[in-house]
């Protein structure tokens, strides 16, 4: 029986979910990047290359690593689970009446692989089979148009669910180039027989309902330890999805703190994860100058039925995290290097380190101010390049889904 | 005696001036890089091995190699040169009436490389030597804060001067992040001894007066042999200065027909030499989509003075540059791949390459499309990186400024 | 149905098989590598990094690659080829009477992939299961000695088993560092569900006999196409072994001439492989010092019974080749650069090339000059890393074992 | 006025010379490396790029970096010195009679930069001038055929000469293939401006008479601090050299003590600095296996006038080392891994580093569990990359001379 339950950031990592680089990559050009949320466009084959690099240096570690295209495609042979991601995806909304006709069919016979390939490398008006409405389409629009957008963010596989515990919640996300993530994990969860029927809950989220202001995305959350979830609020997450989430875990007992981390607005704290993650029981590695403007509220249940109650939190986020965690010291490692190079670091995903056991971290290896000040300080940092990776604004940490990760404490 | 001059875009390149990567991108924050014109930070370290991979590749070809930072470092050592050039750079313009009375007399006695050094990579507050002044600016804007801002784009020599047959120009350039740019080089052409007194004339540029609406820079500017210059008109290069420059070299007898190349509107096309380089004597690479837009303007001398006359061409650019050189067929090798790859591999400099020799070019490694088809078409590609030097947005054509190339034809 | 088959040296590949560095070369050592046909210890995890990036660009060009490692878990798991194995490999010869008794019931338990593993990593008196008898081997030799040693050349694939038209010989090799690798790619073909029924041959070597003088390795087999096949004879085949192959290939009318190449001696010789391959259907590339020794026996078959006669050729292996196949002219790219530069890359595998298709091949980085000779041919050389997977001396010629490849005439 | 002196194995590192990869390595085949100490051929284009990125980052961290082929050729120009180097390296024992007479005329007369890249790169018979001799050899013998060999070794710039304290000894080589390189040295400390007439002594070795027997290489010798000498005795370094410069250091009260480190016979045990380097003051990585092997004798004056005596020291190297060293703990970093890894990294030269300062170590890439377990102990590791430079079995310590370096103690 398969183990479930994320119960730190930093205890052993031993199962992941990871999404490689693919056909949503050959898609970005310069014109189409910015709206997809990618800085510059990426040499894929090379992401690809540096991608397997990592998820080697991951199982030479003895995590074991899943990946959403085979995840996706297994899932997608059940015929139940592809009407459930077809009916959803594939609208009169997303793709107009007339194409829904002609795209329906196509992809209900699709082999299930090439089809998870679309679902994420999305569909342009030349992938279609040849027919008059598709020389139509291509003539009106030209062969390079997206009937369905590609959504290459599903690289970042921390953000459209996160594992809080003994549970997962599905999140509805923030811009519209990401929101058709959340359905490939919800299916995944629900009909993958990895999953399916699995010993786990899913605390919010899995829902059609429209969530509008009531965003979150996993590189906000952290089950840090002891019932503790912290939660970044900012650009990505808000306080709406924050209330609901925490109701969810009080009612099912599964945290007893979820403390609220209000950021300042700023282009290097798209998630709380951009500038604050845990590198060791007692370590953790921050961007400063964001770091000590976060604002921290605590949230407690009051009785059984999920009421909670909101407490403003007068010490700074790193005090909070301390006392929470029941820490004599937490430990600090600032963004390596002079002001200039710390601001590269940060935006190069200096402060964006994934844990693969307690005091051991995969890291970018162009951050190099900030991981000798990690090894200084004893952790042992294994790195992997960014050239290609990292033009996403993402690193070790907004690339991985913890699955099952052991407590720390 | 040293020859000077350059005589087409594909002879023999025998000399050429580059710019390493230095203190001006250690600079490089996410905050200010776009104002300085780069699309994302870059790793420093990596960025000058890199460039000297370029170097070596050149060197190894028999191709003499001089750097910026040397050539500026041996001007400055000249007293005049010195004064010449901080009379201009420091000024209550640039610096502010109070700051420079407290920098110029501490430049005025900076070591020659030192203050190369800071010319190109900037004067920061807290570079100045400690006084009630510098704690003063310190205080009020912070030590990061620029006095004098850098010019990390020095790295394409191409553009602030360019050779043109017997003689180069020393261009004003059309963003304000790069107008310092041009002093540097007027310098070394007066000064250093490599270039003082050579037999070589500055057709135009070499002044302190006011450009204003008359801008051009040398990624604009192609000396394709046989008395034609070809001068892409577009974001930076203006018709006012077109004809400034038509008028020097007509009057000089150096050159018979300037090609103006009116280009569309487009972020692709930033200089001609983005969609457009030679590669061969009758084979250039070009960026379809742009190029076929472009609209071509001849302009040819009318008596010994410097009048000129300008006629449309009804032909698109291939064609004009094809019979202007009196070739049989010009060859042309699109950017390579789908229309993404293309797309990509255009804005990662895949049409911007520089030739050594007939037949043997310098491109960037990541647009493995356009490199294989100018390898099928018989072109010798020495590839170099481009993960870091690449982020300015210029490849191998903008990285050098030609100094002595033969002639092709 | 699957289809099997190779047709030729450069027709379309549809199908390969590769082996993945792995345990086997973590267990190099400077010590022990010499006895391993390694020169050299190498970095396993950028040698599994650059070998990823060889499957992957071997991918992208829509071959089907199998790996050995996967293919023999998958077989290990069926009782009778465990045991088919296993009564093989370890005896009271290869591991001891005393041993035998305490590994095989760990043996015949251990899950198939792990099994896999170590019949390729082979076993070290560490890897037992703790015991009296393991702890006595372990304090008499030590825990790094090995009980079966490992097998790291199984990366070579072209080695232990050969297709030659519709059908594979299984091969007695020369080294005893290598014999062990035969038994598990018999063991591939006779029980791995891909292959067991499979609409192929076997046509010889499959079997528990003795080859004492009749060794043959893949790297010195040729099916050129038109009924043709090359095999090379030097160090490690001899022609008792060509005498048996062409018997049987006559038998099945599977091939109507067989061309034994002897080769000189010389250290760069250890394969035809590694001084002739096929870049395009008219053109190889070959280490001419080598080559142009190389004296050719032409075998034909007498009647139907398998018996042939011996012709010796006057001519050159080059013309020899060019006639066999019915080429007006057979273009030959040497190895590139000085004559000090050709004998690095020569030995560096720059003539062992792999083709894809007609006109593509897989080359290593490292040998630029052969590289460009290449290019300048019109070939298209896709590049992979060979810092360290070329430790083994071996290039994409020697890792590959193509299974399915068109016909190229 | 230029300081010359090295004080200690970690002090901080002023100036060092180093000597780039070039002809010499150009020349490499497989058929003459081993001769010429390489265990395999080089990519010669690469290892350039590696060194440069090496002496780059030593200049981040402030060191000045000479370079031999630069210092050669300035010595050169100078005709005394270049008499002086041509007098010895061209004889009629080097060259044969006839040979002298063409070649020594040439290399009068050659620029110094090319004479200096041909004594260390060699000459063949394909270099000289064309002429009736030169034709007759090259039928004779091949024009790749070497009339002076390279000596590739340079590269390994700690061998040739070593600086002890405020000396250096230019060293007599053991392998027929270095001995050439002393003479280089000998000629740089005499005639180039740098060194001329400085304030320092050659303690040794400066001499045209034979030294058979009485071989030592810098690798063996490492000038610790307190007086103390350490000398590896192995393969390359004898006792009779030991004496020699211990009598030599002790009448010039250089030294107070000299510890001959007596080393096993062993592949792995080329050079002390092999198997032992120093990171820190109170800490040196090592090679257990054989450093627990080696036995110490110290070697003090008796009176001023060179006399000395020899004891044997029953303790083992390490802590002997700390004793003299007077250090409460030594601190000592194994070869990282398990047995394989261990006896692959000690190869690949991870205990081979070189320290910048006081906790700051060069190291090569592939040793990642030696230089894992050297952060762990709080040493910055700087990682260059060990793919080429490390095929001539050298790493940051053997590549690198030190001239001026800082006391520890």
């Amino acid at each position: 029986m398969r183990t479930f339950g994320v119960h730190s950031e930093v205890g052993k990592l031993r199962t992941v979910m990871v999404c490689r680089p693919s056909l949503a990559h050959q898609r970005l050009t310069p014109a189409n990047c910015h709206d997809l949320l990618y800085d510059d466009v990426i040499w894929v084959h090379e992401a690809q290359k540096d991608h397997y690099d990592f998820t080697l240096k991951m199982r030479e570690r003895g995590v074991e690593v899943l990946e959403l295209h085979d995840l996706l495609a297994e899932t997608l042979a059940d015929k139940e689970a592809r009407k459930f991601v077809l009916d959803r995806r594939v609208t009169r909304h997303s793709v107009g009446i007339a194409n829904s006709a002609v795209i329906r069919p196509w992809l209900d016979d699709l082999p299930a692989d090439k089809l998870a390939t679309h679902l994420i490398g999305g569909i342009a008006i030349s992938d279609l089979p040849d027919s008059a409405a598709q020389r139509m389409l291509a003539e009106a629009f030209g062969g390079t148009e997206f009937i369905l957008p590609p959504i290459p963010n599903t690289l970042f596989q921390r953000d459209p669910s996160c594992w809080i515990y003994g549970g997962v919640t599905c999140n509805p996300m923030y811009w519209p180039a990401r929101q058709p993530e959340t359905l490939l994990q919800r299916a995944v969860y629900k009909f993958h027989p990895t999953f399916k029927g699995g010993a786990f809950k899913i605390w919010w989220g899995d829902s059609d309902e429209q969530f509008t202001g009531a965003s979150m995305e996993g590189g906000d959350v952290m089950p840090v330890g002891k019932g503790v979830v912290l939660i970044g609020m900012g650009e990505r997450t808000t306080h709406q999805a924050v209330g609901q989430v925490a109701q969810s875990l009080f009612k099912n007992k599964a945290a007893t703190r979820v403390i609220g981390c209000l950021m300042p607005k700023s282009r290097a704290a798209m998630h709380l994860d951009t500038v604050f993650s845990f590198c060791d029981r007692d370590l953790v590695t921050v961007f400063r100058e964001v770091v000590d403007q976060i604002r921290c509220y605590s949230v407690y249940p009051e009785g059984d039925d999920g009421r909670f109650k909101v407490v403003a939190e007068p010490k700074p986020l790193l005090e909070v995290v301390r006392e929470a965690l029941g820490l004599k010291e937490l430990r600090v490692v600032g963004t390596g290097g002079d002001s200039y190079e710390a601001e590269r670091e940060q935006w190069d995903d200096g402060n964006n380190v994934v844990a693969l056991e307690p005091g051991v971290v995969v890291a970018y290896d162009r951050n190099i101010y900030t991981n000798t000040l990690l090894r200084k300080a004893g952790i042992e940092v294994i790195t992997i390049r960014g050239a290609e990776l990292g033009r996403g604004r993402g690193g070790g940490h907004c690339m991985t889904c913890p699955i099952w990760r052991d407590p720390a404490y």
